[in-house]
C-alpha cells in the first residue's frame, strides 16, 4: 500500500516523539511492503515563528492532501502567560481541527499490567478499565463568538450547538457502542445548559435506532466524580468539546501515565493522530519524553486505515518495551532509563 | 447570641439531614446559651409542588433577613431527563443564589485519618490534602443569556464575565490564602476562551497587592488531572463557575466520602450552608442518608458567625462519631451501622 502521511512535528517535545513514530512506522512499512512518503509541516509555536501563522495554508494543503495526519504537540509557554498576545500556537490547533473536519476526538483509556502500580488510583478501582471518551471537536465554546464588551471590562464566550453536530458524533458514538461493550453514556450540564439540553434531547430521539446499545445521561460534574470513583462503569462516553477537553485529561490519571496515551481526532475526509500528552516544554530537546503514546497513536492510525495487523504488531513492540523495561525515565521507576531516541531505535528493530 | 437561621431542607434526603443539623446545632445552642429561631421555608423539587415554584418570594423574603442560611438539597429526577420541564429545582437554586448574592462558593478538602482508606487514591497521594476551592457562583455561563435558534435545531448558552465579578472572587481568594499556605492558583481555559483571559489578566493585576502569596496559573484540563494526581500541591484554587462545578465534585473523591463534605456559599449580606452530595433521591425516606456533611456544613456556619469555639465542638463529635464508629452504612465497612437519626441524636448528646 501507498501511504501518504503528513507529519507535523509542532512544539516542544513534539519534534523527538515524532521521529520515533516515524522509526517505528517506516520498520512496520518495511516489513509489511508498504510505502510511506511522509509530507512534513510546520504548525504551531514553530509555524508562528517560521511564517507567522499557527497553521498557515501550506500545512493545510499537506493534510488534506493526505491519507493521515501524525502530529506530534502544540504549545509554547512563553504565549501562556500573556493574555494580550494576538497569535497563539493554540489557534493553529483550532484552526486545523476546524479546517479538516475533525469532528471526533476519539481517546480510549486503558491501563497497562505492567504499570498499573504507577496510577495514583488503587489497583482494583481501575483493573480491567476499558472506556472510550469521545469528544465533539469543532463546535462549542471553543468556536462560538467571542470578544469583550463595556471597554474590556466584560468578556463573553458563547457556546453553541446545532442539532446537525450532534447527531453526527452521537451516531459515531452509538456504533462504538455496538462495536464494544453496547453502553453509551451520554454527558451534560442538561439541568443548566440549553446546548446540553439539546444534546440530551437530541441523542435521546436516536435511541430507538440503537435498540441494543443501553444508554445512560449523567451531568458532567457527577461524571467527573464517578470516572475516578468507578471507571470500570463506563464504556462509550459521548460528550461537548469544553467537557471532553477536562474529562479526557481527568481520565488519563486512570491508566497511570499520560505518556502513554493515543488519541484520534477523525474526519470525514481525512484523521488526525495524536499523543494526549502535549508540548511539555520542560523536556524539550534533552531526549528523554517518552514516545510511546505517539507510537501507539500512530497504531490507532494504521487500524483506521483498515491495516489492523501492522497496528498490532505496533502494540506488541510496545507492550514488550513496557515488560523489558525499556523505557524512558518517567517509567523506569529508578531503574535503568532509556532517551527518546533509544525506545523508538528498540521499538523499530524489535518489528 | 440570638440566631436567625433560614432552614431550606429542599428535596430528597435534604429533610432528613437538616433534621439531624438542627439537633446538633440545638445542642450548642443550649450548651452556649445561644438561642437559635429556625425559619423553615420551601425550595426546590418541594416548592414547585406547592406553590410552582423553586425559590418562592416568601423563601427568599426568610432568607434575605435571617443571619444565615441552613440548607439541604435540591433536585429530583423526574425532572432530569425531561428536556422540555419549564419549572426545574434547580432554577430555584440559581435563583437563590443570585437574588443573595451568594457569589463565592467556599469548599474544603481534606481527608479524615479513620476514612483515608476508604479513598480510591492512593493513601500517600493523598494522606494532608488541605486544599479549598473557591467557585464563583453568581456568573459565567450559569447566568448567561441562552436559547434557541433555527426552530429549535441550534441552542446557545454565553459565558459572561466582568472584572468587577472576578475581582470581588479573587479577592477572597487572595484573602484566604494570606490566612492560610499562601498559595493561590487561578483556573482558567485562557488558551481558549475570552472569559479566562479576563480571568487570568484581573488576577495577574491583583497580584501586586499580595506580594507574600504565591500565584499559579493553570488550565482546567490540566488540573483536572493533577487534583487527582497530586491535590497537596493545592491551597488555595480560584475558578469560575462552571469549572468549579466540575472540579469541587472531582475533589471530593479525594476525601473518600462525599457524605462527609461541607460547603458555603457567602454573600456580603448573608451565606448559606450546604453539604455538597446533593439530593441523593435513592435513599430519600430510607433513614440511611449520612448526615455528617449537613453537620459540618452547621460548623463552617457557626465560624462564619464568629462562634469558633461552637464550631470547634461539633467538629470534635464528628470526629467521635467516625473513631467511635456511630456512622450511617455508607461509612460502616459491613460493621454495625446506624440510622440518620440515630447518628443526629448521636452527636447531639454528646455536644
Ligand atoms: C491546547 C488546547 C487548545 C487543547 C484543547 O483544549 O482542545 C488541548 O487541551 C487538547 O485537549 O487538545
Ligand atoms: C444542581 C446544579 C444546578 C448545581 C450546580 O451546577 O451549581 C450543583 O451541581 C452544585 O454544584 O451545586
Amino acid at each position: 500500500m501507498k501511504l501518504n502521511i503528513a507529519l507535523l512535528a509542532g512544539d516542544g517535545i513534539g519534534p523527538e516523539v515524532i521521529d520515533q513514530a516515524v522509526k517505528v512506522c517506516d520498520a512496520i512499512a518495511t516489513k509489511y511492503e508498504h510505502e510511506i512518503a511522509w509530507k512534513p509541516a510546520l504548525t504551531g509555536a514553530a509555524a508562528i515563528d517560521a511564517v507567522g501563522e499557527p497553521y498557515p495554508d501550506d500545512t493545510h494543503e499537506v493534510c488534506a492532501s493526505a491519507d493521515a495526519v501524525l502530529f506530534g504537540a502544540i504549545g509554547h509557554p512563553r504565549f501562556d502567560n500573556d493574555p494580550s498576545a494576538k497569535v497563539r500556537p493554540e489557534q493553529g490547533l483550532l484552526k486545523m481541527r476546524q479546517k479538516l473536519g475533525l469532528f471526533a476526538n476519539v481517546r480510549p483509556t486503558f491501563t497497562f499490567p505492567s504499570l498499573i502500580d504507577k496510577s495514583p488510583l488503587k489497583r482494583d478501582r481501575i483493573e480491567g478499565t476499558d472506556l472510550i471518551i469521545l469528544r465533539e471537536l469543532t463546535g462549542g465554546v471553543y468556536f462560538g463568538k467571542r470578544g469583550r464588551e463595556d471597554d474590556g471590562n466584560t468578556a463573553y464566550d458563547t457556546m453553541t450547538y446545532t442539532r446537525a453536530e450532534i447527531q453526527r458524533l452521537a451516531k459515531k458514538g452509538f456504533e462504538m457502542a455496538m462495536a464494544r461493550g453496547k453502553k453509551l453514556c451520554c454527558v451534560d450540564k442538561a439541568n443548566v445548559l440549553e446546548s446540553s439540553r439539546l444534546w440530551r434531547e437530541t441523542v435521546q430521539a436516536m435511541e430507538k435506532d440503537y435498540p441494543e446499545v443501553e444508554v445512560s445521561y449523567e451531568f458532567v460534574d457527577a461524571v467527573a466524580m464517578r470516572l475516578v470513583q468507578w471507571p470500570k462503569a463506563y464504556d462509550v462516553i459521548i460528550t461537548e468539546n469544553l467537557f471532553g477537553d477536562i474529562l479526557t485529561d481527568e481520565a488519563s490519571v486512570i491508566s497511570g501515565s499520560m505518556g502513554l496515551m493515543p488519541s484520534a481526532s477523525v474526519g470525514s475526509e481525512v484523521s488526525l493522530y495524536e499523543p494526549i500528552h502535549g508540548s511539555y516544554p520542560q523536556a524539550a530537546g534533552k531526549d528523554i519524553a517518552n514516545p510511546l503514546a505517539t507510537v501507539l497513536s500512530a497504531a490507532m492510525m494504521f487500524e483506521d486505515l483498515g491495516l489492523q495487523q501492522e497496528a498490532d504488531d505496533i502494540r506488541r513492540v510496545v507492550n514488550k518495551s513496557l515488560s523489558e523495561g525499556v523505557v524512558t525515565e518517567d517509567l523506569s521507576e529508578g531503574g535503568k532509563s532509556y532517551k527518546t531516541s533509544e525506545v523508538g531505535d528498540w521499538l523499530a528493530s524489535n518489528i
